[in-house]
């Protein structure tokens, strides 16, 4: 660890023995060290793409050599068009072909994509093993290396298949935000805006109050913005680790958000920048149907404006394109489609929508 | 129901809520009911093979349409070779371009190859929706159909990826046994022998004693051993839903019966087939580590033989070969093999077995 910062720890209580979310500058040096306080470790199956393992590859493998572990390495390739069944299965034969055993524990290194493959390949490679999230990039520290959702996007949509796996640990490395390209680290900001909108008007105040230091990346801020994220997400999963209920809350801005990332071929945007078109456009949705103020859209658009993220939908996407999309989201049912609506910043709920309000806002 | 039997009723209290395990002549024709029973009933995608959709597709699809239910099918290729990812992705894709949705209820008609691919459709389709199992051949109803096992075959071996998912309730219909061809029949004793040697002494001796019937498949006595064979797994898979402990007692005979099935290239041999060879193997095993004496190993090959099952394995099988694809199994590690072995009839205990060892039986 270097000394620029303090560790955090976040216990999130879900799974058979619950797991420790460790947030902490220079954290990928521990790796080692925490995989073998797993205990009984099996051979170590490595997944990583080939920009992420440049950049961290080197530390992660130095530390893990440092503990007496030789990693298999899989390598996938980069960018969420490749978060397939095709990718999941070169993972699998790497991990069948390559001696891993029931004893083994999959790695993720980086970010989402790697995380939702690694993840579905542990929880099905031999009916199910251990996973230990490193994520690298800020959309996976505050979100998606929490909780237990694994999976791989098909023709019909995102993240159609997949299952729930918690992990047995995750280690999020602060400094390896400071690599991040300019687009990804906003498209990660816009997921920590969602965690003010729906469950913590302060943190969204104290975003608001940050612009300047979080475009700035400062330390010591993403540090505290990491393990807050973390906190919510802790919360909500530790209630409803099935999404039957509350956890759908973190669906906010999605809806239309994987609409959107559907109808450009998942290749044009990020997920988060997808994301935070859809939290748009679902607060607007509440203001429509009466539920909140103007107020609520404007500073949703305001700040995450000012964290240099587009707001508006593409000008090329067709309406019914979009509708279309949304009538696939694993969260529709019997024609309608379940939405996350806005009543105030730092409050959502859950409603059923038919198809003709959403055209509206769209 | 037909009146020549009496309905039974097992109850398996494992994952969220348990589930009832239906054991009755002419409970085909309870499909319907039963699936509107569970409530919340959005499409049901009904996942069969040409076999046997042939036989009983027209009682189960009847059954659904007197419910007001209209199936989306979904017919796989018969056999064990196609329990495959591809194959899978055929379901998955019936699944997502049919219509379905997270209320879906996945029902699988047939034997193990089309539960075990129809469960883990169900595992992973929006990461899990209900299952409900309608096995029509006799190692189905007596083992498959029951705790939560899912999977497919990958190059490298049987079951190696897959999922634990339980079903919401199992409709077990003792008159599809009449229509199953002798081998299928024959290696479906094979299990039922299994449950005995493990699990239950006095099973063992009903089953000495009634060979003649067992081979006349009088379907009393085939309600009364299904319902026994129930029982048992739902006592094993209750105590142990994962595969830590006391469920590996099931796979009594599987080591060496899935390296032969491997061995054979999933082709020659049906499951129960090359699991009565293992369990011949395996107590030939136990009897040489001093575990039990001569007397164990000459009553499960006795009884096999008496159904009508062959307990040597295939003269052109080398033993190089059976210890190669054991070392694969999902049980290997460490260099060692967990080997389940018999102290007596009626009680097993696992153990960690070198190569050498196996080699000397084999």
């Amino acid at each position: 660890m270097t000394a620029s910062g303090s560790s955090r720890v976040v216990r999130v209580s879900v799974g058979d023995d619950g797991y420790e979310v460790v947030v902490a500058p220079g954290a990928l040096g521990e790796l080692g060290k925490r995989l073998c306080a797993l205990g009984g470790l099996g051979p170590v199956l490595l997944v990583t793409n080939p920009t992420v393992r440049a950049l961290h590859g080197a530390a992660a493998e130095a530390s893990l050599r440092a503990a007496g572990i030789d990693p298999i390495v899989a390598e996938i390739p980069d960018g969420e068009r490749y978060k397939t069944m095709a990718t999941l299965e070169t993972i699998l034969d790497a991990a069948l072909s390559r001696g891993t055993d029931r004893s083994s524990v999959v790695v993720a290194l980086g970010g989402g994509v790697v995380g939702d493959l690694a993840g579905f390949a542990a929880a099905t490679l031999y009916r199910g093993v251990r996973l230990y999230m490193v994520p690298t990039t800020l959309l996976a520290q505050v979100d998606s290396s929490v909780g237990g959702k694994t999976g791989v996007n098909r023709p019909q949509g995102k993240n159609l298949i997949g299952a729930f796996h918690q992990p047995n640990g995750v280690l999020a490395d602060t400094d390896t935000l400071a690599t991040l390209p300019e687009r990804e680290y906003r498209a990660g900001l816009a997921e920590v805006v969602k965690y003010g909108v729906i469950l913590d008007g302060g943190f969204f105040e104290l975003l608001e109050r940050s612009v300047a230091r979080l475009n700035a990346r400062e330390p010591a801020l993403l540090g505290e913005v990491v393990e807050r994220c973390v906190q919510l997400k802790a919360y909500v999963v530790e209630r409803d680790e099935r999404e039957r209920g509350l956890r759908r809350l973190l669906n906010f801005g999605h809806t239309v958000g994987h609409a959107v990332e559907k109808a450009t071929g998942y290749s044009r945007l990020l997920h988060g920048e997808a994301v935070a078109m859809g939290m748009v456009a679902a607060a607007r949705l509440s203001e429509n149907l009466g539920l909140c103020g103007p107020e609520v859209a404007a500073r949703v658009q305001a700040l995450l404006s000012a964290l240099g993220l587009a707001t508006q939908l593409p000008a090329d996407v067709e309406t019914a394109a979009l509708i279309d999309a949304i009538a696939y989201d694993k969260k529709a049912s019997g024609g309608k489609v379940a939405f996350v609506l806005a009543e105030t910043i730092g409050r959502c709920v859950q409603r059923e929508i038919d198809r003709g309000s959403i055209r509206v806002v769209l």
